[in-house]
């Protein structure tokens, strides 16, 4: 883990131009012929990012919408997807997969890669969008007294993911949907990006990646776990809060500033404390077990 | 191979976009803001594009130069790149070469996304660029009684692979250069991109490019072996045009104009025969063989 940290900032302190911020945010953006270009690479490893055996449709589908949803973490229309795919037994349902969200979100493939190797078998798509606001939402913007909001709620992939495990799924029903077909917040980001101060799609947990818009934004958070609508057990709350994969927005607005789209308050911004996120009041003191290290 | 073809067969039938010429061209071309914008993305896999073992910061140079390459073919300048890293145990070397292909270019890292995974290790790269003259380049445009033209010459990757292989590179010197450190030929593709009626990269090999240059094209090829330049001893001049990773241009230019940089006549287009590529009057009939399927 420590050669890993080393190697990010390394790779962070070779991005420095203005547009580079697709290794600390959700997405790169880069301005082009009076226009702001949103670009963003998500890679998903067999084992890693999806269940060995998954459906294939359904990590063509999450492939794609977990790449949306970092535009709609910036509010950003989606232009198009390069698909880099290695090839394998299971290509006609990938394609089935890839065609039902490609058609779902109106997004074109423009192009991509095919290679052989694996396993495991490694899936990458590049998704390319254009802001529909400037300047471009940013984890960067949070200021000391706004509210901090949350589209939705969180903890529905992991009961998802549970279902799908324990087999309670198999004949692929609703019960793991959460999991299996994430949903990318394309128009919700779009009617938010006007208004917030600070915006991300939840993709490592909530905990881990509210800590992440503090730090980004130089504030603290403090959040009210009671507040934060979940959808699983009252007893699994905090679990809720810590998993990831739910691709949420979670935002930051002006006092006073009510959300365009169904939200809930969950907390206020403060100005930095000794720690950038506080839970009912608790410093929390690192990101260790915070949520899912999603390499 | 039948059903990678297939699969192939339907992604492109997938890619109905107009800018979608990513999957059956060397990149995409979106139109923005005024702009064209190209767009591609190149992976590498260790054991299939890399040799294992291979010094991590050659693999950096080639994963960035060979997607650079592509923008050459397009007439393109590059604008920045998306890494998708695997991380591994060798990330500083790795990052060495990186650093260094980024300032040899001048091209901006924009951001990307880091996974745990392998072996085998996945390097994959997203470049965009954005087109210096339009209509942008395309494989499409050669017509009969064009010259078929090629910038410097092939076989040197070959002859590098062999010496790295046989250890004769051992000290990294310069036998080996050509396969570890591939060029793209930006300002040579900059300098066509108004004059050429078709234009690509080799990588996969002289023969197989210009029988995908001729399929796209809707003519054949009636290529010289002789005329063709070749970094390689005679004996193996069949051999320097099959290889690939050349990542010389291949160009078209209509009767009576001469290129603008250095290249060589190889051939002339004609009307599509019943093959789309004849060396030395004899025809092609199908490319098993002819070159390396570049997956």
């Amino acid at each position: 883990m420590k050669g890993e940290a080393d190697f990010i900032d390394r790779l962070r302190a070779l991005a420095t131009h203005p547009a580079a911020r697709g290794l600390a945010d959700d997405a790169a953006v880069l301005d082009i012929g009076g226009e702001s270009l949103v670009l963003t690479h998500d890679t998903l490893v067999e084992g890693v990012h999806v269940l060995p055996g998954q459906d294939p449709a359904d990590i063509a589908w999450k492939l794609v919408a977990t790449n949306l949803s970092d535009l709609a973490a910036k509010g950003a229309e989606p232009l198009g997807v390069l698909l880099a795919h290695m090839l394998g037994p299971d290509d006609a349902r990938f394609l089935d997969g890839l065609a039902e969200v490609l058609a779902h979100y109106d997004v074109p493939l423009l192009g991509g890669d095919t290679v052989s190797g694996g396993p495991p078998r490694v899936f990458g798509l590049t998704a390319i969008g254009r802001a529909t606001h400037r300047p471009v939402p940013s984890r960067a913007g949070a200021r000391n007294g706004d509210g901090v909001w949350l589209t939705g709620a969180v903890g529905a992939a992991m009961m998802g993911l549970e279902a799908l495990r324990e087999g309670t799924a198999a004949d692929r029903g609703a019960d793991s949907t959460a999991y299996r077909r994430p949903v990318a917040l394309l128009a919700e980001g779009r009617a938010l990006a006007p208004l917030v101060s600070a915006m991300m799609d939840l993709s490592d947990g909530l905990l881990l990646d509210a800590f992440r818009l503090a730090e980004a934004s130089g504030v603290s958070l403090a959040l009210e776990s009671g507040a934060v609508p979940i959808a699983a057990p009252e007893q699994r709350r905090l679990d809720a809060l810590s998993w990831g994969d739910d691709y949420q927005l979670l935002f930051t607005l002006p006092p006073g500033q009510e959300p365009p789209v169904a939200a809930t308050r969950i907390g206020t911004v403060e100005p930095l404390g000794f720690v950038p996120l506080f839970l009912d009041g608790e410093p929390i003191t690192n990101t260790a077990g915070l949520g899912y290290l999603h390499r």
